[in-house]
């Protein structure tokens, strides 16, 4: 976190898991109920095995019965491609119409690439290797870093300057870059979330690998941890079958 | 309950909370990410408030960042209907391919109408009023009573027969009425459960009265008295604005 | 088609396409909106080179602006397992509320498998082999012929007597086997389409096969011939990529 | 349309109707399946009063066998509201990870309200009035003007500016302010559609009168506009109904 004049400047996500509801043996209890399986005590090497069968043979309601309530502050630029997933997403967020918007913007890290290699229809991430590589990537940073914070300051200024003339903050924030910080809460549950994980997170041994972009997997990357934590078999057969969503 | 032979008869849903996420307060968190709104101190005079302003204005999208996971014991014909509520539900049931099911099945009882008065176009449920009504009710009840406990039996009957010769249950369930009880758990939130209540509950001083089928009612109730145990405020305030779900 | 007594004895669904928007092209083209690809003279052999790529890299939405309306006919049991499509899925069923529901009833021919091979826990169809499993197939299927026919016909009786005493059709109907046929309009898109193809027709060569119901299936069949029509690329890709739904 | 050094500015919303599927006949029709009504020839007196029943009683499936595909060009800002728009919407959007994005911004024109009225929970737009308040309207759009093109200018060359030093589109593209352009394709049908209209047209007749942003409320007049000619008698009866969707 950095601060220049008025405005502050991010370069990672915040993610935080507030609510939950449900664990791996509710999952395989929702399953159960199909066949009307009568097991009570809960028996972990089954339920690894009944949760690696629903995920292999694509039975995904039972992963439906449950619910976890994220925090989520990322650029706007983020919440847009968020925003697209439809199914078993529920969102509120903090609204420019009725809110001055918090000075937060993002300019990357020196660990994101700014170079997108191979072609264009499937471009690739990678950081730079060699010195010449990594000497335009570092003038490369000079150039975002400096443009960015240029461009936010400005915009930052002009909108307060709107404000201060008694404009509506809901036509001032036109001018805001998508590179502004947004909030919103984000409920799903385990289904609807392995299915944006799938998409939202780059993984070679993944059986569709994806190339998302690299600021949305940064945020998937730490809900993902949040939902291993809450759920670890069903993170774990999920891992196992390629990361195809059931 | 009732025992016929083989079979059980019985004229009352079951429906169990199993789990839960989310209060009032959490809805009012969720309506306030939007404003940035700084309370910490939950007052509940101003959470009614902003419940009612909620409901009032249509903004649904807060009422969704909670969950609620039933477990439903009815008859096949109710969850017919209930299973084209496709927006925020989530479904898993026990399947008649695979499992023998149970032998309970549905008989109404006497408080349950049995003549739809009114016009085709909007049949509307009383019950009997004076002598010559209330015994034509009790005669009626009588040969439902008969006929309904014929006809199960003795597709019972035949069903057992079928898997006693080893035809395949997915097969020899077909002759089974749809007077039979099945078995689901349903899990929502509370917008999609409101809009649920709006459309499955009679209240002749809803602004959008419905005409619900007697029996997908009585499964409504009992979830409502769960609805609004949990969620008192919220329930008062769906009341309040006529039964309208956000 | 054979009538027995006042019912009608049926062994196939009915599935006609009743209406339809799009093409293969404009699914071409809600693909290249993304790119703002200015590609004005449709070329089927870049066609085909788009529509698999957006297969292989599951990139869904292109699919979704089109639409294709189902009339389907078939017996109870498949509209339960058909209505579980929840989402990208619409639905308009007779309601046997207000309706006399016609006499059609669901009986299996020969072709139709009565015995589940294999583990109860992915049971498997194969037709009989072998004289004596022949011998068993025509013997299970006359005893289904006749207690199917049995069940319906004094069901029927019955439906029919309450309808005559004046008890309401909503009421009557409880007592109507599963096996009775309803009938539906379903409006789905390619996306939603593939998706229920995936899992409702078996295909051993598919990357994650299914078993469905054979009922199901003859349902499935029938959508995915008049889909084949009206999407050849699509289809021919959607085959190609596995069976898996972008 | 105005251009400044290399940028265009716009003050209108772009809505074509690109395709679509049924009309108000086929919305009687999917009803008339429910009670298998056998009415062969389409009677205008009676749509008007079937679809007038559904909208009064909330029957909303028959309005969903039906599609409109539109194409949308608006700013960001709009299309962020857009997209909360999740039931029966499909959208496909230009990507600013793959195009270098059009130079095309949005700056209001003099019939834009720059003044919330009213109480801050419920602003409320109108025009200025009287000779005060029509000059304070002028000086703020003066204001307007300036820093909306000053930033937006600002901040295209930056844009410009990294992409000539080889810096991916997906990075640059982060300075870019919510005021600019893009475009996407837009499929929905009438009942969703109709729920969009509710909350994105202000009418104060309406019986849930809601307070749009303007500029989103430019996009739903000219998608009310096409919804009128393709579905006369359902819009009709919508609006009769108080614009509350069904």
């Amino acid at each position: 976190m950095q601060t220049v004049s008025d405005i502050t400047i991010l370069d990672e996500p915040e993610v935080d898991l507030i609510d939950y509801m449900g664990t791996d043996a509710d999952i395989c209890d929702a399953a159960r109920v199909s066949t009307n399986a009568n097991v009570t005590i809960s028996d972990i090497a089954k339920d690894r095995g009944l949760i690696n069968y629903l995920m292999e043979h694509k039975h995904g309601s039972p992963f439906e019965h449950n619910s976890m309530k994220f925090y989520v502050k990322a650029p706007i630029f983020v919440f847009r491609e968020f925003h697209r997933h439809r199914i078993g997403f529920s969102y509120n967020e903090m609204s420019g119409r009725y809110t001055e918007l918090p000075a937060d913007f993002y300019v990357p890290s020196l660990k994101r690439p700014l170079v997108n290699f191979g072609t264009s229809a499937r471009p690739e991430y990678r950081l730079p290797q060699g010195e010449e590589e990594i000497n335009e990537h570092a003038r490369l940073h000079m150039i975002v870093n400096t443009d960015f914070i240029d461009v936010y300051t400005f915009a930052w200024e002009k909108y307060k300057h709107m404000l201060s003339e008694g404009i509506a903050k809901e036509v001032a924030r036109d001018v805001l870059p998508v590179g502004i910080y947004s909030q919103m809460y984000v409920t799903c549950n385990a289904r609807s979330l392995m299915h944006f994980l799938s998409l939202r997170i780059e993984d070679l041994s993944a059986r569709y690998p994806s190339h998302p972009l690299y600021e949305i997997q940064q945020v998937a990357l730490k809900m993902e941890e949040l939902f291993k934590n809450q759920f670890p078999i069903t993170y774990a057969m999920f891992i196992k079958n390629g990361r195809v969503a059931p």
